[in-house]
């Protein structure tokens, strides 16, 4: 195993109704809060209702229309603005991953007085952040329970990781009831997001018994339910199981000691939704089985087989090339049946920046020293295979 | 799943030399520290001395001779006096479970005016606590990653089991090399003790595809890295994946969203060194298997059955009372193989208060209500079979 460091103070508040133990939660952090969520989704099923009143003692700010892929400009400024004005002693995310990584990054940048972008870029540390909470309402990135978060800069088209240990949520609520209207290709995109944060950890140099067996538990459960979970949108259990998945398949415990693979359908898919604004999950679900064809060979193939083995109970027998082949082919199928989009033409994109962004991806995300490494011209033809 | 709360604040740093982090870790908590450890087992590995230069900054009390199965009086008593006396700012457990989990108390105890015991049974709840850090030199126990402890108190054969999350350790210094001298009889009674913990969560009601595959994959890798270890203690790599599965083994995440089980092993084992002081991984090991024996029937044998078939690789097609049967002799036959004591008269424990113990056990472990229900006459029988 490799040296770590693991921290992870968030205290998941999971179940039925936890939501009455969040004024219990906030009260002893002060009295002005600032409330961010998205597009409205949280108001036609109640829980903007609930929220407000369950904080009738709190003094509330908001900040709204927080974007999926959140932007710098204007949510992150926006919301350091509000903070910085009113003295707002903590953050309540109501939403998913876009909204709780745009509080991080909020959070994050409202003690310091320069300008936010050096925060967020890491050119300055975080030194204090906006104590942060939040409600949960989609399975998906894990941002619940990890401090980290990736936010957008249009003008730029960079999608820049943020993570500080300052900006880990203080508790984050679980409620799997929170989950049951978000759509069918919601679900599988957050499903598929989060199924890749799991290959992005096994699909490595160094691990053990412990997380291979960890992760291939975390993916088996993953696509177990939300296969029910799209089928029947509010089964409780399936629910429950794709959002506990959800929040440990990114923060670190199932690879835990192992060597890094450098997160490459990450980098990838960062340039995709940065450049054309996609679902993050539907990247993933279209760059995923293009980056493990392009990347098989002798040095990379025991992690297929036994991926495949576990995964999807290929014949152990067959020839190891075989056995990856079809775990590849198991991997598309997968995706595609559960209903996602599986080429970047079904999603907007053509040939036409794919060169810019393998470009842009090689230059930024150092994926030369990936696992499996790849130049910008291995990304031009992992982009190109998807489209 | 069932509702939880899930909080670990403890940060585990791993790895080889990771004890270098700690004085940067404790700085922000003061000057003065307790040291607290045993027997003396750290100044012959050189690890006593290492602390004690890394800290030259701060000014160290020590409180040693803690006892295997930690005692109230004198080592909790001690520690708490020293705390008060000297307005210690944090504790320094070095050591295994004992050690740390004899500290917990102290941290807990110390800021209480009136009597510790108060605390440590619950009649008074824990408010404050002396911020705690440990370097951990024995895998078994998961008190380096929980919030709980148990304490003996010798006058009324108790051993009391205290928590608060006030207690978690700030941090913990995990380094394997500090286990290479743990002697076979404890490296087989740690893994043990952490195979039990595992099992008392996966043998329950209410589990989950993700933690059935979480806890599968922690016993997997114990079984396997146990075994190396005993041959070759300074396998840099098994005691690696020793110390992280028995880290993670005792602090809720392989059971997230399950029901309880009731952890009958563990009530039951409490009174043998509770009595007898005997080592508790070998207490485990001997009761495990009869406990198994004794709840097996019709309600529970899917437990029994999915355990075999993961675990011993069992074969699925047998009848479900065949493979039941064949776990728990798998079960019995994994300790007895690893080298472990397999009857209470091997430890010195005969039939003469076996039905004193019992009693005591039906009183003060809850036991009628665990999974499968235990009795007063079923916590004999257990015994009785386990002579």
């Amino acid at each position: 195993m490799k040296n770590f460091s693991y921290f992870t103070p968030t205290k998941l508040v999971f179940g039925s109704d936890s939501i009455k133990k969040l004024p219990d939660l906030m009260r002893p952090y002060g009295k002005k809060v600032l409330l961010a969520y998205g597009k409205g989704s949280i108001k036609k099923i109640g829980l903007y209702d609930e929220v407000i009143k369950l904080l009738s003692d709190f003094e509330i700010y908001e900040l709204k229309d927080i974007e999926p892929n959140p932007k710098y400009n204007p949510s992150v400024l926006d919301g350091v603005r509000i903070c910085k004005e009113n003295k707002i002693d903590m953050v309540l995310a109501v939403g998913g991953g876009s909204t709780i990584e745009c509080c991080k990054a909020i959070c994050g940048a409202s003690y310091y007085d320069g300008d936010p972008w050096d925060i967020i870029i890491g050119k300055v540390g975080t030194k204090k952040a906006i104590p942060l909470f939040d409600v949960l309402t989609l399975a998906a990135t894990g941002s619940e329970y990890d401090d980290g978060g990736v936010i957008s800069r249009k003008e730029t088209n960079d999608k820049v990781a943020y993570a500080s240990e300052l900006v880990f949520p203080i508790a984050s609520i679980l409620d799997p009831k929170y989950t049951y209207s978000v759509s069918k290709a919601q679900t599988i995109a957050g499903s598929i997001d989060a199924i890749n944060h799991v290959m992005e950890q096994y699909f490595c140099k160094e691990h053990s018994l412990l997380t291979d067996g960890m992760c291939e538990a975390t993916i088996k459960s993953i696509i177990k339910n939300v296969k029910i979970a799209i089928n029947e949108p509010d089964n409780y259990d399936a629910r429950s199981e794709l959002m506990v998945c959800c929040s440990l398949a990114c923060n670190g415990i199932l690879s835990i000691g192992n060597s890094s693979s450098g997160w490459p359908c990450h980098g990838i898919e960062h340039a995709l939704s940065g450049y054309y604004d996609i679902t993050h999950g539907t990247g993933l679900a279209i760059v995923t089985p293009r980056w493990m064809k392009h990347i098989l060979n002798d040095d990379t193939i025991d992690r297929f087989v036994s991926f495949g083995i576990n995964i999807f109970d290929i014949n152990p027998t067959l020839d190891k090339y075989a056995i990856a082949n079809k775990t590849i082919e198991e991997t598309y199928n997968l995706f595609k049946d559960l209903g996602s989009p599986m080429s970047l033409r079904e999603v907007g994109i053509n040939e036409e920046r794919l060169s810019e962004m393998a470009h842009h991806i090689a230059i930024n995300e150092g994926l030369e020293n990936a696992w499996a490494p790849l130049n910008e011209e291995d990304i031009l033809e992992i982009l190109k295979n998807s489209l």
